[in-house]
C-alpha cells in the first residue's frame, strides 16, 4: 500500500521528538498502521533548527501555508501552539480536504467547536491525543474506552510544572517563589511561567476533557481558574496534618443542573492513588456510571511523550483514511449535531467542600461566632483545629474542613466571618475533594 | 441509520450487565456510536434466567447456534467462557460473517491465533476489550493508545480474588488458608478457586497483552505459572520491613534474545504506585520507549465493569462496520502476516531480583558460606536481614535480597545453599521487581 503523506508544522520540542520516534520506530509503527507514515515536507520559520534536526532527510520549508494547500499531503500535523496562526493554518487544512493533528491545547479549548465543525463538514479528521497529559492516551480513554458509561466527574492532574512545585513545597517546606525559581532552573517552569502557574494550561486540558465527557461545545471562557501562586506553605503542613494533600486539579462534574468546570489548588485525601502523583507526572481520575473509577497516570510533557500521543494519532487517522466519513470516530465522542446544550455553571453554584484558615484573636466566643455563622449558612463541619497560641501571642490559627455544600453559601459565610471583629485579616479559602465516587 | 443486529451468547453476570447498561445508557451510547445497537436475541442454556433479566424485551433462545448462523445478526458477544463450546460458537460466527466481542481470556490465550487468523482471512473483527483487566481499557492503551512506541514491558495486577486476598493477608497478618475462606465467603473468589489463586487467570491475560504488545502469537502454554497458595505471612511481613510489597504479577518482558511470559508473586517497592493498588481492584504498567511509564488502574472485574468493556467494543465494531477491513484496526495491533517469530523464553532464562528466606542453624561460618555460594555464581547481594535467634532457640531467618541475575544462576545457588549442613529445610525464593523503567 502507498505510504500516506504527512506535512509537519513546527519542529520545536515535540515536532523533534515525533520525527525521531518516527524514525526509530518506523518498523512496529508501519506494522501496525498497515502502511508507511512517511513525513513529506517539515516547515518552520527557523529554517536552521529544521535543517539541524531533520537533516537532508526531508524538505524544509518556512512557509506553512504551502504545505496546508499542498494537494499531495494527506495529513497536517500542527505542532506550532497557540492560537494565532495556528487557528488559520488548521482551518486552511481542513478546507483543502486535509486531515489535522496537533497537540494545540489552547487552540482547541477557544476554538474547538468551530474547527471540528468545519472538519465533520468536509469529511475530515482533527485528532488532539497530545493535547492533554501528554503521552496517557487519556483521551482515547474517555472517548471510546469508556464510551459505553454515563461521566460523572473527572478531575485530572494535568499541568506537570505545578505538580513538581507543589511536590517540591510540600518536601522541602519551602514557599512559591523560591520552589518557582528552582523549577525554572531545572526546566520545569518557563521563563514566564504565567500559562503553567496560573492554571490557564489546566483549563485549555480541562475545557477539552468536558467537550468529550459531556458532549458539549469547549467553553473555556466559562471555566473557573485559579493557580497556586498564592497557596502558603503553612496551608500544606496544615492539610498534610489533617490527612490530605494539596494538588492542582481540574475537574468538571456533571450536575443536575449543569456542568462543572474549574481549575484549582484542591485538597485530596493522602490515601488516594491520585494523591500520591508526584513531580512532573500528570494523571486523570474518570468516574463512569457502569465502570466506576479508572485512572490514568504517565508523562503529561516533554519531546518523546507528546510525540508517542501524535503518532498514536497518525496511526489512527491513517487507518481510517479509507473509511466511510459517517462512521468515523466523532471527535467529540459525540456526532456534531448531537451536542448537549446543557450550561456551564457559574463559580457560585459550584458544589464542595473547602478547608478555610482564620487567624483570630485567641478570646472567648471566637469559636461560637464562627461555628453559628457557618451553621445558619447551613455549612456542616467535617473537622476543626484550634491550636493554642504560642506565649505572649494573643493569636492563633483555627483551622475548617467543611461538608460539601454550594459556593454562594460558603461566599455568604467567609463575607460574615471575616466582618467579625476578632477575625484578623481575610479567610484562606481552598476547595476539598475526597474523590471516592 | 438502521440499527446495528447483536447477538448475546450468555445472560450470567456479564451479559446480564451488558443488557442493563446498554439499556440504561442508551441515548448517550447511540450518539456515540452514531447509529443504535439493539440485541436482537439472547440464548442461553438457562431459559427461566434469560426471562428474568431481559423479560419479554427480547427474543430468548436455548440455541446458541441458531444466532451464530442467523443471517440477521451483525455481531455475535460471547459472554460465556472456557473454551468448550465457545470456541465452536464463536468460529462459526466468524465462518458466517459475524464480527465477534467477547470477554473469553482462556479462550484467547489457547486459541486466540487461530481465531484472529480466521477472522482475518474472512474480514471480520473480533474484540476483546473484556478479556483482560474489567472495565479498564487497557486492550485499547497498548493496541492503539501507545502504538508509537516499543514496547519494553508489562506487568500488571490482573486478579482481583489473589489481589484481595495479599491486601488481607497483609493487612490482618492472618495467612492464606483463612483469608481464602473470607474471601469465598464475600464473594471475591469461587467455591473452586484453583483459577484464580494458582494465578491460571492471570496468566491468560498477561498472554493476551503479550502477543499484542510484541505482536507475537499467544502461547499461553509457554508461560511460568506460580499463584499465591505456598506464600507465607511471614514473607509478606520480612518484605514489609525491607520496604516492599507482595502482589501477585503478570509479567511480559522483551529480552535481546525472546520475550519473558510469566505470572508468580512478587516483591515491589512499597513506594510505587502499583504496589499501593488494593483489594479487588487492577492495574497495569506499561514501559514504552516514547512515553515512558503509564499506570492503568480501575475494576477488573463485576457485571457493570466487564460490560463497560464489551460496550466499548460493541460501539468500536459499530463505527467499524463499513470501513474497508484492511484498515480496520488489526486485532492484534499488528497486522497477521507481520507476527513475530521471536520465541518465549522458559523459566531458567528469567532476568530477575531475588528474595531469599533460609533457615539456618545459628553456628558461625553459615553466613560466610551462603554469601560465599552466591557470590561464586556472580549473584550481588542487595540486602541482608538476619537476627538474633530467641533465646533457648538454636535457629535463625536469614533473608537475603539479590541484584537483578538470571534465574538458573538461582537454581545453582539455591540447590547449593540448601545442600549446606547448617541451611534447615528449603530456601523460600520470591522474584523481586523495581519496576523502575
Amino acid at each position: 500500500m502507498k505510504p500516506i503523506n504527512v506535512g509537519l508544522l513546527g519542529i520545536g520540542t515535540v515536532g523533534g521528538g515525533t520525527f525521531t520516534v518516527l524514525r526509530r520506530n518506523e518498523t512496529e509503527i508501519t506494522r501496525r498502521a498497515g502502511r508507511a507514515i512517511h513525513i513529506s515536507v517539515v516547515a518552520d520559520k527557523n529554517l536552521a533548527l529544521a535543517k539541524k534536526v531533520v537533516g537532508d532527510s526531508v524538505r524544509i520549508t518556512d512557509d506553512a501555508f504551502s504545505v496546508v494547500t499542498d494537494p499531495k499531503i494527506d495529513i497536517v500535523v500542527e505542532l506550532i501552539g497557540g492560537d494565532g496562526i495556528a487557528k488559520e493554518l488548521v482551518l486552511k487544512a481542513i478546507e483543502n480536504g486535509k486531515h489535522v493533528v496537533t497537540a494545540n491545547k489552547a487552540l482547541l479549548a477557544k476554538h474547538g467547536t468551530e474547527i471540528f465543525a468545519a472538519a465533520q463538514k468536509k469529511g475530515v479528521m482533527v485528532a488532539f491525543e497530545a493535547a492533554v497529559a501528554g503521552g496517557i492516551p487519556i483521551i482515547k480513554a474517555v472517548r471510546e474506552g469508556l464510551g459505553a458509561n454515563r461521566i460523572q466527574w473527572i478531575a485530572g492532574i494535568i499541568n506537570g510544572t505545578t505538580n513538581f512545585i507543589l511536590s517540591e513545597m510540600r518536601d522541602k517546606g519551602l514557599p512559591f517563589a523560591e520552589v518557582l525559581k528552582e523549577a525554572q532552573r531545572l526546566g520545569y517552569a518557563e521563563a514566564d511561567p504565567t500559562f503553567d502557574i496560573e492554571g490557564i494550561d489546566a483549563a485549555h486540558k480541562i475545557t477539552i476533557l468536558s467537550a468529550l465527557a459531556f458532549g458539549i461545545p469547549m467553553q473555556f471562557d466559562k471555566a473557573h481558574i485559579e493557580g497556586i501562586s498564592k497557596l502558603e506553605a503553612v496551608d500544606i503542613r496544615y492539610a498534610e496534618q489533617l490527612g490530605y494533600r494539596i494538588k492542582l486539579l481540574g475537574i468538571t462534574r456533571r450536575r443536575d443542573n449543569g456542568i462543572e468546570l474549574r481549575v484549582h489548588p484542591t485538597l485530596i485525601p493522602a490515601k488516594r492513588l491520585i494523591a500520591n502523583v508526584e513531580g512532573a507526572m500528570n494523571a486523570v481520575l474518570v468516574q463512569g456510571d457502569a465502570v466506576g473509577s479508572t485512572l490514568y497516570y504517565g508523562k503529561g510533557a516533554g519531546a518523546e511523550p507528546t510525540a508517542s500521543a501524535v503518532i498514536a494519532d497518525l496511526v489512527d487517522v491513517t487507518r481510517m483514511h479509507t473509511a466511510d466519513p459517517g462512521n468515523r470516530v466523532p471527535h467529540l465522542a459525540f456526532q456534531p449535531d448531537q451536542l448537549s446544550s446543557v450550561p456551564v455553571l457559574p463559580r457560585e453554584e459550584i458544589e464542595t467542600a473547602y478547608y478555610l484558615r482564620l487567624r483570630v484573636e485567641d478570646k472567648p466566643g471566637v469559636l461560637a461566632d464562627v461555628t453559628r455563622i457557618l451553621a445558619d449558612q447551613a455549612i456542616s463541619i467535617d473537622a476543626l483545629l484550634q491550636r493554642e497560641p504560642a506565649e505572649g501571642e494573643g493569636e492563633t490559627d483555627i483551622i475548617i474542613l467543611t461538608h460539601v455544600c454550594i459556593e454562594k453559601q460558603a461566599d455568604v459565610a467567609i463575607a460574615k466571618i471575616e466582618a467579625l471583629p476578632a477575625v484578623k485579616c481575610s479567610v484562606t479559602r481552598l476547595r476539598l475533594e475526597e474523590l471516592n465516587g
